[in-house]
């Protein structure tokens, strides 16, 4: 398959690692030459096999061509993308599907009006995309089912793990998701319950170990003998409970954030955040291996 | 040093692997002698060389004498575990300290007005101990600093991870933090945005897999080039209109339950819950281990 890769930050060179990798050809694009040509020299290291399949487009208008898949990456900002796709609205091919990587703005907010808004899409990773299979498949209103159906089966012969949601909604999953967690996690730390640190252990060293390869309700539906739903008889009245106590959004404060944040800056220092980053999508690799090793031991 | 299990179930036979294994003398005592014996036949399949440091206490008497630390398992009913603490009371030792395994009841609520209440304290695992290192110590309003200081030691000496927290509060930090996630999840299968089974691919597909090694913090400290401080400053608006959001407490009705329950039953069968259990287990046994091999690994 011929991909396209617009964008080419952090996340658009790692996509375009997961789409080379795969056996696909990978054309990457970039108003700026400098970082297509940083993105190409980030898959030859990442991945050497896969940087032969990959080359760099001087313009849109080579980029588009005969693409039959387009990511596009490129900054978070509703005037550029807006800007973008009526320029790809204008180059499109009679099939090429476009979808974006952006983690917050809806799809229906940059193609409403155009021309082909049934091929285009959201597309969101978890970053790094190469590290981390999750995808979340968000439609705009007039996305076609074809075009969902179609990326679905193009994220998965990738190795990747799509999700699709019915509709359009703030955050996302993932991010509504993050959200609910972090929102009780700075609320712990202002109420003075526990330590920034002593709330991160208590996912990195007992929840987080069941929801790398358990999901929340599949977590629930093996702590009680006959399932999930005995799960919630018993414990429902208690979830509401505290569903109600938790009810309660606030705000982070700037003198709440410094207070996790010298915690944070005790562990690793600020000059120590670009290895750490390093650090962390080493361990990721390594993890993602060793969970299918896991379970391909498992099953046998 | 001399270690009691108090209750037999399924918390109380792990917390004596956790015990033993450490080189802990153990002695099991529960009301049912047949639950300890199987208690000891656990540790025995568990780890063979542990269970001879295990023994079995016919009686609460013999069970408390001469113990450096109790860890208290009984059944989660208040009444249970008032009685209990009132014939613990009359027995205990000088130095003796008793932390309950309960997951939902405040130490205050059956240790209010005993003569030992500085030694009484809730250390609670997240199951099974033996496999997942969190523990968390939530001290009565009596507690002693020095019971909090012991057991943390004492935790650490057997490779637990204990965190502590600063006072009694519902649901204690574990469970507010999975009502918090759980509460999301609920809302989005009934709101019709995305499949139960999507839903948990995107925690151990994605979220999930730097939750097992890095907690909320942690990460999210990592993706902003300036760490969490700059991190808050670009998403702290975002995520305060998804906490807004977000604040609106929901009973599980039986509707919903039964139809998150029909995906997890499609995916495991209800007769196949007792060796997905065992698969689970074995699963994090596994991952436990390959955690530390990583770090290790990533650090020389």
């Amino acid at each position: 398959m011929k991909v396209t890769i617009l964008g080419c930050g952090v996340v658009g060179s790692s996509w375009a690692v997961v789409f080379a990798r795969a056996g696909n050809d990978v054309l990457i694009h970039d108003p700026q030459t400098a970082s297509a040509e940083a993105a190409l020299d980030f898959v030859r290291k990442t991945d050497a096999e896969a940087a032969k399949r990959c080359s760099i487009a001087p313009d849109l208008e080579t980029a588009l061509k005969g693409a039959d898949y387009v990511q596009e990456s490129a900054p978070e900002r509703l005037p550029i993308k807006q800007a973008l796709y009526r320029q790809i609205d204008a180059l499109l091919g009679p099939a090429t599907v476009v979808a974006s990587s952006t983690s917050g703005l809806p799809a229906s907010a940059f193609t409403e009006g155009l021309t082909h808004g049934a091929r285009y899409l959201v597309a969101h990773p978890i970053n790094p995309p190469h590290l981390i299979p999750l995808v979340e498949l968000i439609p705009a209103p007039w996305t076609s089912p074809e075009t969902l159906a179609f990326v679905g089966d193009l994220m998965r012969s990738l190795g990747q793990s799509p999700i699709t949601l019915a509709r359009e909604i703030n955050g996302f999953v993932v991010n509504r998701l993050q959200s609910a967690l972090l929102g009780e996690a700075f609320r712990l730390v202002e109420d003075g319950i526990c330590s920034p640190t002593d709330v991160d252990l208590a996912i990195s060293e007992g929840l987080g170990l069941r929801w790398c390869f358990l999901g929340p309700f599949a977590t629930i539906d093996l702590n009680a003998a006959q399932g999930i739903k005995e799960y919630c008889q018993n414990l429902g009245p208690m979830y509401f409970g505290l569903a109600q106590e938790q009810a309660d959004p606030r705000e982070w404060s700037p003198d709440l954030v410094a207070r996790i944040e010298a915690d944070m800056r005790a562990l690793v220092p600020l000059s120590d955040l670009p290895s750490r980053r390093y650090w962390r999508d080493g361990f990721l690799a390594e993890l993602v291996r060793a969970k299918r090793a896991i379970a391909e031991g498992l099953n046998t």
